[in-house]
């Protein structure tokens, strides 16, 4: 069997089975949570990494340096937000391809400095190395945190919610993708692909705020730590979009997550986008990956100071649906109906 | 310029040129040792990355999967032991192509399990993503050490020691990669190519050696620790060669370092492979690169308690040359004359 027949998850757990003895003695070990936990007497640190692979997670021609920079340490440390830990430190691998311009080497720094800085992050090194293939780059993350909140703790009557709004990462892949489409009819001179490449119908401002989603997004690092002071019992961050991240979250809590439909805060323009396209906007936004907005269990007497204190730092936390007895995760339509929602992060290949 | 004309170390102070503010805020920080020291209150952790690419620093062909496991993290626990610090944890990155087979990935997380527990470090977990290039991997190290060694502390006055032996991993680099070049030739039919090819003069047992050298090296992690105790003044891994390394150390320390090349510890197979292909021994155990060895600059007074003690253990120990007032590296023959040695690892590309 090929991995790209393997589900992601069931990497996770083909790791653990052959790993046995060598991933035991975390307090949250490999694969179960966004970062894993080790105590050093009495300290309990985070450690967490994330790949990016060019032309897997992003293109050269759409994904300026200091942009993959940016999006590649926020990637990691939205693990960290996840956990309501605060980083330390990271390190970076990357893999160069040997006809990488020195410019674009020194740009992907520059950028870096900037995102460690706006993040509070230090970078205590790394390892650069030549590659025949993409450019490949993991940023590993060192954190700390006194009382991690877990994807494993949501508990019958809990409120599940949501911070910030959805889809808009999505979107502006979509809307990089095509453009790379339409520049490359325009310079074929195929003027008919071209116009059916166009984006109509949104704005200048609509195509910004979608595309700085998607390059730019922020870990909710203060969100965390507030959510986890209002009582969040579970906690997770949403890189592979709601419906799957959801369904993690029940099978990790071991609970049912039943979430409305109507009530998932889709971005403004990610919702004129998905009109555009003639999909579902809340289909859409439920389904888009790589948002970094929390996903948070909590127990309903904490939700209106949840939502309060994250009013004041200008982060919307919505309630989208509730925990009960069960498994899985389910979204329902304004009668109740059960609605299916794919997950376009499925596969190991997808 | 493209990255294939800019000089490893060039790449180091580029990065901590463009990170500037970014990278501070630590003991050591990036680029300058073999890992990162980060305090945190009064406890000091190393952090320590190293990318293997499938094409550059190994091959499919020859190196199975159980084997690459060990080398990796035996290359990323040897920048822990280069510091005579204590591996606390691992994380894997791991970008792999599509079609590769769940077989592979089973056999490579069994051959981790048995490196992890063969060097006490346990695996917190990391990111497994597919890519449309080749298989690339980084591991993670977190480490710890109450003393750590840096290359930086060389004194004039000095003895430079080397542990084991060296030119072996070279030697069973160059017996893989014509061992592969012999089975193809020999499946094209090629009789005489293959003749050219096969490896004659040496016992299977040199060949086995040699091979294991290679793709079984062994971090310096007890040994690193007694050198440590014994008063060693700067120690580094031998990752790039000693003529390459030794060239650091001496910049770090900001000393001179002369090295005796008779003195030099070849690896007696290596010897004999070297002999074969009409080099001479002592240089190609120089300028060899990967075998992981400890080089270390220590006081005079230390070295015989350093010797026996290393030898309980069986490692050799090695004096090879001494430190003084000056700048750089220079290997001498017998008649003090000075020999240069080239450094395969010279470039980003090489």
């Amino acid at each position: 069997m090929r991995l790209s027949e393997v589900h992601e998850d069931e990497l996770v757990r083909l790791a653990l089975g052959r790993l046995g003895e060598a991933a035991k003695g975390f307090l949250v070990g490999p694969g179960e949570e966004d970062a894993a936990i080790v105590e050093v007497e009495g300290r309990k640190f985070l450690l967490t990494c994330d790949a990016l692979i060019e032309g897997v997670h992003f293109r050269r021609e759409w994904c300026p340096p200091p942009s993959l920079a940016w999006k590649a340490l926020s990637a990691s440390l939205s693990d960290v937000a996840a956990m309501a830990g605060e980083p330390v430190c990271a390190l970076i691998s990357l893999a160069l391809p040997e006809g990488l311009s020195v410019g674009w080497l020194e740009a992907f720094y520059e950028g870096l400095k900037v995102a460690a800085g706006e993040f509070g992050v230090a970078v205590a090194g790394g390892d650069t190395v030549c590659s025949p293939g993409p450019i490949a780059l993991t940023f590993f993350i060192l954190g700390e945190c006194k009382r991690p909140v877990l994807r494993s703790g949501a508990r019958p009557g809990d409120i599940v919610a949501v911070t910030g709004q959805l889809g808009a990462s999505r979107a502006g892949l979509s809307i990089l993708e095509r453009y790379l489409r339409f520049h490359r009819a325009r310079l074929e001179g195929d003027d008919e692909r071209a116009e059916r490449e166009g984006i109509k119908g949104l704005s200048l401002g609509d195509v910004e705020a979608l595309v700085e989603a998607h390059l730019r997004p922020r870990p909710r690092l203060r969100e965390a730590k507030i959510l986890a002071e209002c009582g969040a019992t579970a906690m997770m961050d949403l890189s592979d979009g709601l419906a799957l991240d959801a369904r993690r979250m029940g099978r990790a809590s071991n609970v049912k997550l039943t979430i409305e439909l109507g009530r998932v805060p889709a971005h403004p323009s990610a919702e004129k986008f998905a009109r555009m396209e003639g999909l579902d906007p809340l289909k859409f936004a439920a389904e888009g990956g790589e948002d970094y907005e929390l996903l948070v269990a909590l127990p309903p007497e904490g939700l209106d100071e949840a939502k309060g204190r994250l009013a004041e730092i200008g982060c919307p936390l919505t309630p989208i649906g509730f925990v009960e007895e069960g498994e899985g995760a389910f979204f329902v339509g304004p009668g109740g109906e059960e609605v299916k929602i794919a997950s376009p992060f499925e596969h190991f290949g997808g």
